[in-house]
């Protein structure tokens, strides 16, 4: 008596012995092999496609024939003469197993495919979308046993996937009976299967075969911009990505001016939650059109926002987000249909995903870093830092995982600053300052060479120089201060203190002056105390978040610094250690992880495990309320002086010597920032 | 050692022993006993009201003392003074059990409080709606363990109600936390609780203890009619009702001219459904400011409606309802919020739940009919007619039940009758002829005198009588052929051949006078050929429909007959009988049933387990389709003749002998039906 054939599986290893004549497909499916398929073994999708190994594999202790699978068959002959297969691929659902065999399962025909994220150290994504295509062939309606069109397809649905007790929106059920008989009794479903709890929903239905991946937006809702990424449900990758910028910033620059405009003005949390929705609609379209994709193709939509912008854009007043004890109206994950925020742009079914907030002030957003950079799996203390005009912080370790968020204000975005201006052509990002000459030469953006290179002015162009934008006033701060042009406590020396006429007097403070573009009809750019004085507002709130949650933990120092966020990415970490923006680590410990919070939405997007385990985490971490924490203000005071007035930073200066001037007597006229140190010390 | 005390309660007869001090609501609770709650046993809401009894209970073994509860308590007495509390009664979460007692549950404090119904014979309703009130305290905010108000909320359900998994609508998320602040972390939510498979729902939130009942719209959408009836969520009571045309009628009189409409203007499904939505938010708007409660009170709506009304209102294109197979587009009940339908009158988190459809041509309103009825659990074999524009037969017993519609047009409601009008004042709605005289006397609806009583004008008033509404052009033909003006063949016979000059020849046809106006300027009112022919048209429809099912189920003959319909309950069994619309049983076996459609919408309103039933009954309801049933136009040509062509009416002549006079050689011109007739018999 023969055996029946052994079929082996690459790479996953799955083997096993199923009878002569099995389809790859069946004997995938009886195996647990995860081998895709939209169409259902029908000869259309193509997703099934394997490639069958040849001759000896001593691995496996198999000898592949030539004849190891059944000949190509007419299913395949036509899929390979209008489509086009790859050489050596089979489709799945047509080769039938004849005798041993080695299969293997190339990246794209597995439904849980990885998608290698940019960053090598992440965690690859496990494709597992909420929402995916089926095919399915509907029985064709019978007068002697009328049951609706729609009940036969949920059957069909149970019997041809084992997708049990589905639901169709109201929009489905409009246009259901058009499409089977328009299909000949075969549709493409969108089908959504979020949460256990939720029944499995239909999103939409196209007749026949659909041979179109279907999309989803990993959206990150800023105070300031809105940022969209349009991702293949499919694969994961991002086929465009757009930002805009934030439409409630007419009702207030921060967070806690939109709050008071929604307690100061009836309707006023309505009129930007109005706003918003519709930014994010325009978003969409945009993003659509720029793909050339169809916009009913996008059925899915992830979410991550502060607290505030979280509640507005789901139509709830932030007014108690403004007060303690900061209660949120719900903290859960929110999963609802798209159409319950007028987000008309994509498909009327589509499924909306907001990631759980950690507390009243750290948001989903917070969650998406936690789920793109998972603090919970290092093995050493990370200090994972979003930086934005509200900067949130995540503390932690496999031991335990805590989290704040800090009020930084729009400094370190540019804005307050004298000459400050947003990340845009022309704007200052990089600067040097010689420590002998005290001169500046600096970077803009939109152009690579140094203001000391050659040929400078002509690649800036007409356009100038035209500001300094975020990562460049930390920069000019912190090179100040190496080049001992700033004091420890932010007071600017004078012409006569520095020995450069470089610094300008300014009534009873001083300015240093980058560039005076006045001949030239630009703007003359300079650093005042002014601006020094906002900058130390801003890095000491970080600091001192930061600090808190160190207290929390019981720790004096972290491992290493994850500085997140899209404007994370373009600060210079030996800069941010200079400025005390962050507690002293070895310089090479500070590493950027880009839009940490839209790769946690794109996450989310792409995967509903990711979604259960950043539910769980955020339910398990501490929450650290710095509004109401008096060692805030403490902290706060500490981490006015740069880099800092009590912490010694012993490390970055081994390695960055500081200079020790002191401007107090001479300069004259110090900010708050300044007299708050002041009575820190007394 | 002294037992615990003994409880029992009446009428359920439950009965335990409970420690001393317990209360009567956990008392209640703990032995299974049906006492209502909705504040949860905090003194508030009253709902929890018992009637302790006294003395001596042989029936119950037991005696019961002065003291065998608390005292009134401050609670108690504070609600006695400023709501009242009937004599005897006491709050039964406030007095406590002491010794041995008897309590009487009254029917208004039973959750499941029975619904007497109008109809003797009918079973009554058992309160089992799916959206009830429930009072929570929620836990107040923490800084420290910063979960959302909805998720504490949830919380507080779960631990006070066992509602366990509750989600939210969006518009109950954006009001929830100002009511958890104005209600001082108490508040009355509205709940919906449906199917096994949909979560539970928080419909609405009001801050503190609402002491208003919910509501609910039980509507029958008809072709011609809309009827809406404002039901008590709490006891089932019809506060108010009203009906409206459907504005649909402008888009054609019967359903084939509405699909056809759809058929011939793109759009025109669109506009359909668009008009009969608004109608139906205008009429709920109308019924709440009629009862004066508050629209967002009114919390579910349930609908019956034949297919094609069903699938327009559901944004449906009914084309598929005109052609074979009659496909519907979904068959089970849908339950979907009330928003979905644009019902914007009613409260925005309301739930809309549409009887299950029985067949393509057999709606949700025959399904409330059969829910209303139960053919299903008659012992003998019934035929219920629902008599309409379309009719809805069902037939059946215990053993099986068989249904089916047909399209006996608007005849029957007075529509192509050459003197028909609508049910209204002035409408002649009964009529005898007498058979010597062949002179007719009537009564006209909004008079209660006949025709030939003293003072019957002046009752009529100076509208006069305008016309014959349905039941009196039933009742003329009946009595025209009793009184041998009309054959069997349905000719109405000349003057001469009859003996009176109240015929009146009309070309080659002749008429029936029965009131001639025009002197006081009013309508002559006559009944002409065509008009015999249009009933024997719709009579004929009736018939063969019934004798279908009867075919189906194998019978000659059926126990008895329900009328069903507004209009069901104006037809005189007799005239039904004579005129051969229903098979011949004995006359006092015909009876009305009302509006069983309404009444059927009703019980789903105030019960899900009657939604579970009618969804199962539905399924193993027999379908049968006249549309192409052979043997339907067989039987609808043999039904033509008045009472029949061949089934004996032995039964009915036994009673009301039926002179058998022949008008063909002399009266001239048939009209279509006698042609088929003669072609049937040939």
């Amino acid at each position: 008596m023969t055996q029946d054939p052994l079929v082996i599986f690459t790479p996953s290893g799955k083997r096993g012995r199923v009878p002569a004549g099995t389809t790859v497909l069946t004997a995938a499916r009886r195996l647990g092999v995860d081998l895709d398929s939209v169409c259902g073994g029908r000869g259309i999708c193509s997703k099934c496609q394997i490639s069958p190994g040849k001759g000896r594999f001593d691995k496996h202790g198999v000898t592949v024939a030539e004849d190891a699978l059944s000949g190509i068959n007419a299913v395949e002959e036509r899929y390979d003469r209008i489509r086009g297969l790859k050489p050596g691929r089979r489709l799945g659902c047509q080769a039938q197993i004849c005798s041993d065999v080695v299969l293997d399962v190339p990246p794209e025909s597995q439904v849980h495919r990885q998608v290698v994220r940019k960053n090598a150290d992440a965690r690859p994504i496990e494709m597992d979308p909420a929402t995916r295509r089926y095919f399915v062939s509907v029985p064709e309606p019978d007068m002697h046993e009328p049951r609706g069109d729609l009940e036969r397809l949920i059957e069909a649905l149970a019997g041809q996937w084992r997708i049990e007790g589905a639901t169709a929106a109201p929009a489905v059920l409009a246009k259901l009976q058009q499409a089977l008989r328009k299909g000949e009794w075969e549709v493409t479903l969108a089908v959504h299967q979020g949460a256990e709890t939720e029944p499995p929903r239909i999103v939409d239905l196209w007749p026949g075969f659909r041979d179109a991946p279907l999309w989803g937006l990993a959206i990150d809702l800023g105070s300031t911009t809105i940022a969209a990424h349009l991702t293949s449900l499919e694969d994961g990758h991002v086929e465009a990505s757009a930002g805009i910028m934030n439409p409630q910033i007419r009702f207030g620059e921060d967070l806690m001016s939109r709050v008071s405009y929604s307690m100061m003005n009836e309707g006023g949390a309505a009129e930007m939650t109005t706003a918003v929705r519709a930014a994010i609609d325009d978003l969409a379209r945009g993003l659509a059109e720029e793909a050339g994709i169809e916009p009913r193709d996008i059925v899915e939509a992830v979410f991550v926002c502060n607290p505030v912008m979280h509640h507005l854009l789901l139509g709830i007043d932030p007014v108690e987000l403004g007060q303690a004890p900061f209660a949120l109206a719900t903290s859960d994950a929110v999963s609802l249909p798209a159409r319950d925020l007028d987000l008309g742009a994509i498909n009327a079914g589509a499924q909306v995903y907001a990631l759980p907030c950690i507390a009243g002030h750290v948001g989903a957003d917070a969650a998406a870093v936690a789920l793109s950079e998972r603090p919970d799996q290092s093995d050493d203390l990370v200090l994972i830092v979003d930086v934005g005009t509200n900067a949130e912080l995540l503390l932690g370790d496999r031991a335990r995982v805590l989290a704040c968020s800090s009020p930084t204000g729009p400094a370190f975005e540019g804005a307050q600053i004298s000459s400050g201006q947003r990340a845009a052509p022309g704007a200052i990002e990089a600067i040097r300052i010689d420590p002998e000459t005290k001169a500046p030469r600096f970077r803009v953006i939109g152009c690579d060479k140094w203001s000391d290179e050659d040929g400078f002015w002509e690649a800036v162009g007409p356009g100038g120089v035209t500001g300094i934008c975020g990562s460049g006033i930390i920069e000019a701060v912190a090179e100040m201060r190496i080049a001992g042009l700033v004091d420890a406590r932010g007071l600017i020396g004078s012409a006569e203190q520095t020995g450069t006429n470089r610094m300008i007097a300014e009534g009873r403070t001083h300015a240093y002056l980058i560039h005076d573009g006045a001949e030239a009809g630009g703007p003359r750019i300079t650093v005042t105390q002014g601006d020094i004085r906002a900058i130390q507002l801003a890095k000491s709130a970080l600091y001192a978040g930061a600090r808190l949650l160190m207290d929390e933990r019981g720790v004096e120092a972290v491992d290493r610094v994850v500085l997140a966020g899209a404007f994370g990415a373009h600060i210079s970490p030996k800069h941010a250690l200079v400025l005390g923006m962050i507690p002293d680590v070895p310089v090479e410990r500070v590493t950027s992880a880009g839009n940490a919070a839209g790769t946690g939405a794109r996450i989310a997007l792409c995967s509903r495990a990711a979604r259960r385990e950043v539910e769980v985490l955020v339910r398990e971490i501490t929450k650290v309320e710095t509004a109401i924490e008096p060692r805030f203000q403490e902290h706060f005071v500490a981490a006015n002086a740069i880099p800092h007035a009590t912490a010694p930073f012993a490390g970055l200066r081994a390695t960055q010597p500081l200079p020790e001037p002191s401007f107090n007597a001479s300069g004259g006229g110090e900010g708050g920032g300044g007299r708050r140190r002041r009575r820190a010390r007394d």
